[in-house]
């Protein structure tokens, strides 16, 4: 991880689904700035910060720009994740077909209750909570996504970090605590509303 | 609307929500900044472009703050949403428990498959997509969340613009257009494992 801003890091992916679209050699700062929402100036700033100058005229090359955000963002080979809580939101998270696309694999979905587990969903079967551990000591996924009711949220976090998960993704209506060494994002579908409510 | 930067805007909610939760009189620039995860200087000017200083070893007063910022983002009367899609998506969305006690009920929900219209999720029974139009202009909903798969959503937001929505939050994993005079955000899941894949 080098040291880039936290604001720089959020843009990073908007502009790589650009890159990843784009059926041209060449990408101006304009185009990357339009994606990301920002100003051609803070698109500049932002891939400066990744060593790369734009050419003037020509702007970047894009899959020498692709290839360097998806290596700064760690993900130049496919993650795998694991979702905890296989209620509606869990399963229309397995079921999301974004993610495959951008470079992640669901590989195993989990829950408590016996009348999921067992269950399928697509190609997974819906795994006990209690076999999780196990999992992520094999390596079965590295990544976790919390899709488990405001009540239980923490203590599947708590789990999930002593079993030595690297990251969360935490779509429970709660705020989580983890520890500083895990990276943890929030997912509030209310704030999303509340940014919503100033534009109209 | 003032003339907010994006990234203020953004940051408001998150403000906001530890004012709602926060049990003293009074509120540092610290607390305000932890919550957003930006520096103290960055959520002083934050507040100071809604016209507020914070008092020297106090910071801000939490209840004119949290007026304030519920002013600014026009969510002093609760606003009524419509969700588009009654699949597992649009059904996890319906039941989300963290929209009701942030000021947004879910006033109405629609699909288009006979299977699902006219079944109950909650309180909620759904409604065919063609009484939207209809329902919109009768003032039931205002602000319309997309939950449909990825291939209807254009033409679901197109729906949704001609009969006059004032804003959309887009959860299909696809980028939809839409007028100037719409807000609209997206969603997206990839963007936030990527961001993840970065510091973990």
């Amino acid at each position: 991880m080098s040291g880039l801003s936290t604001a720089t890091v959020t843009r990073l992916p908007r502009y790589l689904r650009l890159l990843e679209e784009m059926p041209r050699e060449t990408v101006s700062s304009e185009e990357l700035a339009g994606a990301a929402g920002v100003t051609a100036a803070n698109a500049r700033r932002d891939l400066a910060a990744l060593g790369f100058q734009g050419i003037r005229g020509v702007g970047y090359l894009t899959t020498e720009l692709r290839d360097r955000i998806r290596k700064e963002l760690g993900i130049e080979t496919r993650r795998r994740v694991g979702i905890v809580g296989a209620g509606n939101l869990g399963t229309a998270l397995a079921r999301y077909t974004g993610l495959s696309k951008r470079g992640f694999d669901v590989a195993v979905i989990y829950d408590v209750h016996p009348g999921r587990v067992g269950q399928r969903i697509g190609d997974l079967t819906i795994r006990h909570l209690d076999d999780m551990t196990a999992d992520l000591e094999k390596g079965v996924f590295d990544m976790a996504i919390l899709a488990v009711p405001a009540g239980s949220a923490q203590k599947v976090a708590d789990a999930l970090v002593e079993a030595g998960v690297a990251s969360i993704l935490n779509f429970a209506p709660t705020r989580v605590s983890v520890p500083k060494s895990v990276a943890m994002r929030q997912v509030d579908l209310s704030n999303e509303l509340q940014i919503l409510s100033y534009y109209g």
